[in-house]
């Protein structure tokens, strides 16, 4: 049984599903595989992970393939009301509305669990959590499941060095096709088009504090930079920081960016990278948001406890007015600003990483039997064949080695 | 007598009015100046403009300097009728809605007209229009006026070396710190987050056609390329097709742009640049779009007369699909793309843009009446003024010529 | 009678002027037309100009259009030795040699002045000094001159203000298609070439400061943006100061920009740009160089006053160790860095700015005679016809104006 | 013994190499070390690397740890007379000179084997393959080595799966604080410095077409964007041709490619990249060059067999005349372009890179005796060591996890 906002909502939801499905056309293909092979049949899969239109498209794909999808979020902001309700009129079981509280959001997944999956997509770890905990007896029939994201995978590994993780997961995020493309150019787009639409503030000419260069955190830090922007990178590993140097960022520490910057842009992975510290040193007017997957990387009890008034100031705008006058300005609520203020990735990227996760799921139900618990790679010739699906989609074509290019590369 | 759309959405107008007031400092500081000196004091202004927020800080400031001013918009797409009734409600004369008829919009010009203004703004040249014909008989306190945008100051010395415009006006766009910076980046930053946030596809690898490569194209290029794209530019005038290639763009005419074009921006303020031939030729998804000032550049009545159907497909985008199956997408009936589907320029940039503004007016006002019919350029210390006033408001020092070298300066 | 280093470099000379002319097409065209016409039949042209193989190829062609052309330098160290040997083998006379001292310099300019030129082309205005002082005497038969660069334009519209210009002078560097190309890639380009073959230091991830952001400037910045660098701008102009901002790079006076700074590259046009004060701020082992006409914009004076020890470090570099024991690295004795440690500009671009100058001078070899003392702007239709021509030689094509479109545009 | 051309030019040797000291700060801070422990007291080094002043530096510090350093290049033309000159002259036996034959090259290897090393650091496998060859005997006293770059770590891997590698070998080349900025930026840099220097040619508005998108083709490729080039990138492999394509550049065929460029740089690793078949459809005036380590890339032989002429242009340019009067000019005869026609890597860059080298010599040194034979990973705290290292040189800081980040990131 279903929870969402409102049905009536599901018109304006189909169009958005239709307009994404002409940018997918990787996911397009392999949804024909589905429908022929019926890879799925008799599975069900549950998938949590940010419910708009391209997600839509995914759970689609899945069904063509046989499979009864069971349908629910993982950010209570990123959920598209419209979406949800054109799923459920195509007959999906869905659990999700946007501005969830954390109450709601968790019996969402509960429900969700409830028809005890064979197969999982998870985003972030949510549901894995719960498999592991209040859920643990829906987990019967469970073969194993898939991972979205960084944090997820992050999360994963260090439950699997503790010798806690029960069931084999995927680890999509890792795909070259997934990571490489959705971290980097789909991050980078999508905070971009967020940040400004909310916000309608100039970009060029102004300081954009971009806070980790991880995989994401680059995809950001590029696009400020072709936006106009002087961009500051903080980073914790030495590395990574003498490589946004050299892709001629300025590199400094929070402590030293927090007086200077306009935009601040947390995208760690990690919590409490910007604090009271930090925000008592910060301009009037500054715009703080988040790109990381969970909402702890600004600290919002830093910010709360500091503020002497909080104003809407605008959709998705929150100014937190401090002692001396200053406002910060505090996007999404320090959620996904990409999401939970934006349309999310676009289409053309989502069609690299659901068809992964497309590909890795259909592995999971032939293969996914036999696996011992774990974190698993995605088999190497899923990534080269989406790459080349995704080329051909494109009408691209490169070269091919010969057979003495192959020799002269064997040769020592 | 206002005529709007809806006073009961005056908050959010509001909300977004002080929202933009914290990115708009230079107008601030001529606000107050106009509070203490009363420059306008007496004059009746006619306002011409996008209708939105950034607009409204700009008839606040003059009603601050004493004038009575009159509001209507210059495009039925692009008002804002939130800002519309929170004018209405702080007392205002506004005539304009978003979606006006022709007839419509005709008639809130008109009516704003009805006041015999002292003084016009106008953007695009449609007031100026009405004032040398069917409400010529407005023109008689008329001192003269300014405008905003390439398209309308071409307009007017067009008028001019016809011996046919009857007022004088200075030509605000051409000020360095409008043009410069509202054309350029201006129209480069608002052009692309409208259209990302209107489709939600990628730029990043796709191919962007720009045609024209004045102020405007230089910044929708200039973003593209900042975004990922493989840009290519059309252009008419050689050496600026010389410098669109040096700057590292493709230039080819637009016959060859068609068929290979993702997304087609159109900024040249001639009509008819994309026409059946190109269309014919565009490949099935493509994107099109109009930053230019009026809706001619992308030929629709060759788009309809092409078309087998029209599509409703996401908000501000309407799908046209050929006889081949082929769909082509127009956003904001081929409208300026960055006002009828997104919130305009940067409120930082239209900050320097109405300070030019404001300060043309009270020149106007304080020795407009003695001019004789033409089109004046901006007086020169008011460009050297707002260039100081904006990088004092942006904390920024630069350099002073000491003696010695303004005296190596003046040798030879 | 020619004065030169060594003829026996002629061989390596001819190569050198061979090989640009196959990057020289645009002027290869018009030395076909002069070829024809012989436009300069009877007329002497003495030429001041940094003497490498760009500047031989347009001797070339002036001589192929019936001239007798007397060839000098413009700067000390930017005569190739080998270029003026294959000039004087081809029947030139030429009067240059590197590392000219201060008083040989003046020699060459005197003895090439001596001829009692018809025309002359100036690039500085060292020519036209003389012209105006010690070798008066030799305007007997002059008609005019043209000027290649920002400075000497500067430098005759002060002598012309002040009522001192004794003979007419076009100002071929304010041509569109010299100074809009010239001065920002060529300069661009030379400058970094010449920067990183001196020194072969990373620029990458470095702090590049700017002086000056003028055409010249613009192109210095733009490539060290595009080799990685943190580039700053200094400025004493507002509104270049907001283009510099706007461009996505730092201003700051010089200063808060001279202690942190890596490399510094003026090209201002003024003197004194960078002095003891701030020579006594910078880092050990930053890079001095300068990209402006006169070596004056680094203070020597200053330079050698701190310096407890002047050491030869690499070709073309200095090091001044100051008494902190801090050294600082100035190249090429602070002259033009991309012809006195480099090549000078590319071919393609001098291509344009010559076939400019060309046309200049059969503008003034035709239509000379009757113009009276003053600075004049290139002749319109000569800006259009390079632009056209160089578009032709690259093979591009671009869209021609529709008489309908025509008609939409003179419309109003 | 030593073999170099000339000793006379040891001084200039010695300018170069104290030069580049002053860049090198990393490598500068370890010797000091190495002069303190004497890691390499009684060991015997053959280094075969390009011979120029950074290498001097390496080998200054190894022989500051108590090694004896035998010297060799790895490339006959990116050998610097003067550098090998001055190594002599400080007590080094080296074996190097430019322009060495293929039967000279091959000497001087065997000739700085015969001192059977204890330790050998190799650049391309050159030394490598000869220990498993000819120069077996001197096996030894063989502890072990280390391999430079990519196409060495390649050559060993392949040996290594053929079980046919006979001694330990760390590939120098993985190490993230070498390939990740050497490959990169260093041959971004180095590469263009080189092509323009060698031209004088307009990189800007240009063409350009690089072949391989690895580490070393990124850098390539950027350096052109930066330059204002429109690049067009070949690959073989999906996933870096998508990447090229999302990061900005046009992605065809060598054969798309071939008519249309104005540059070739292949930078691939592999052989015969530009055949005759890619040649004969070249346009008048192109310029190829490789950046890949072995000169196979551009097929030698098919140039000089479609060829009526070869022309020599300028310095390192040669010119193959084609039979329908084409000139194609390859630079360097199509060996290391940034070597043989440059002056290599940036200082700043080879000193992350040799601060590798010298510690994993060092590793070797002290642990390596126990190794079995097989290529090995670069001990892990040596990438994090010199990235702390670098940073502080450069006066870099960045952040640090606090206990509590540690703990959530710890978390599940």
């Amino acid at each position: 049984m279903s929870e969402i906002r409102d049905l009536s909502l599901k018109d304006e939801g189909k169009r958005k599903i239709d307009w994404v499905r002409s940018y997918m056309p990787a996911l397009g293909g392999i949804e024909c595989e589905f429908e022929r092979d019926k890879p799925f049949k008799g599975r069900k899969i549950a998938i949590s992970i940010h419910l708009e239109a391209k997600t839509a498209r995914l759970a689609l794909a899945l069904r063509s393939g046989g499979a009864e999808v069971h349908v629910t979020g993982c950010n209570p902001l990123a959920t598209h009301d419209d979406v949800a309700a054109a799923l459920v009129d195509m007959g999906f079981e869905v659990n999700a509305w946007r501005g969830a509280t954390a109450g709601e959001y968790e019996r969402h997944l509960v429900n969700t669990l409830a028809c005890s999956p064979d197969i999982i997509l998870d985003d972030g770890g949510d549901l894995t959590n719960l498999l592991h905990g209040t859920c643990a007896d829906k987990r019967l029939s469970l073969i194993g499941g898939t991972e979205e994201t960084t944090t997820g995978v992050h999360r994963l590994r260090a439950r699997a060095a503790a010798g806690e993780l029960k069931f084999p997961v995927i680890a999509a995020n890792d795909a070259k096709c997934k990571h490489l493309f959705d971290n980097r150019y789909g991050t980078g787009q999508s905070t971009w088009d967020a940040i400004m639409h909310t916000t309608n503030v100039m970009v060029t000419g102004k300081r954009v504090v971009v806070a980790g260069y991880g995989y994401c955190g680059r995809g950001v830090a590029a696009r400020a930079k072709g936006l106009g922007a002087d961009v500051v990178v903080t980073e914790v590993d030495p590395v990574c920081a003498l490589e946004a140097l050299m892709d001629g960022y300025r590199v400094m520490p929070m402590d030293e960016a927090a007086p200077i910057g306009d935009f601040f842009i947390t995208v760690t992975g990690c919590n409490r990278v910007i604090t009271a510290r930090h925000l008592e040193r910060m301009r009037d007017g500054v715009i703080l948001c988040n790109a990381g997957h969970f909402d702890v990387e600004i600290d919002k009890n830093d910010l709360n406890a500091l503020a002497v008034e909080v104003i809407d100031r605008r959709l998705n705008i929150q100014g937190f007015r401090m002692a001396d006058g200053r406002i910060l300005n505090l996007l999404a609520e320090g959620r996904l600003v990409n999401l939970a203020s934006g349309n999310g990735h676009p289409a053309e990227i989502m069609d690299m990483s659901f068809a992964i996760q497309a590909l890795c799921l259909r592995y999971l139900s032939e293969h996914g039997a036999g696996l011992s618990p774990g974190v698993y790679d995605v088999p190497a010739d899923i990534d080269g064949r989406v790459g080349r699906v995704k080329l051909a989609a494109m009408g691209m074509k490169i070269d091919t080695l010969t057979e003495e290019q192959e020799a002269y590369l064997a040769a020592y």
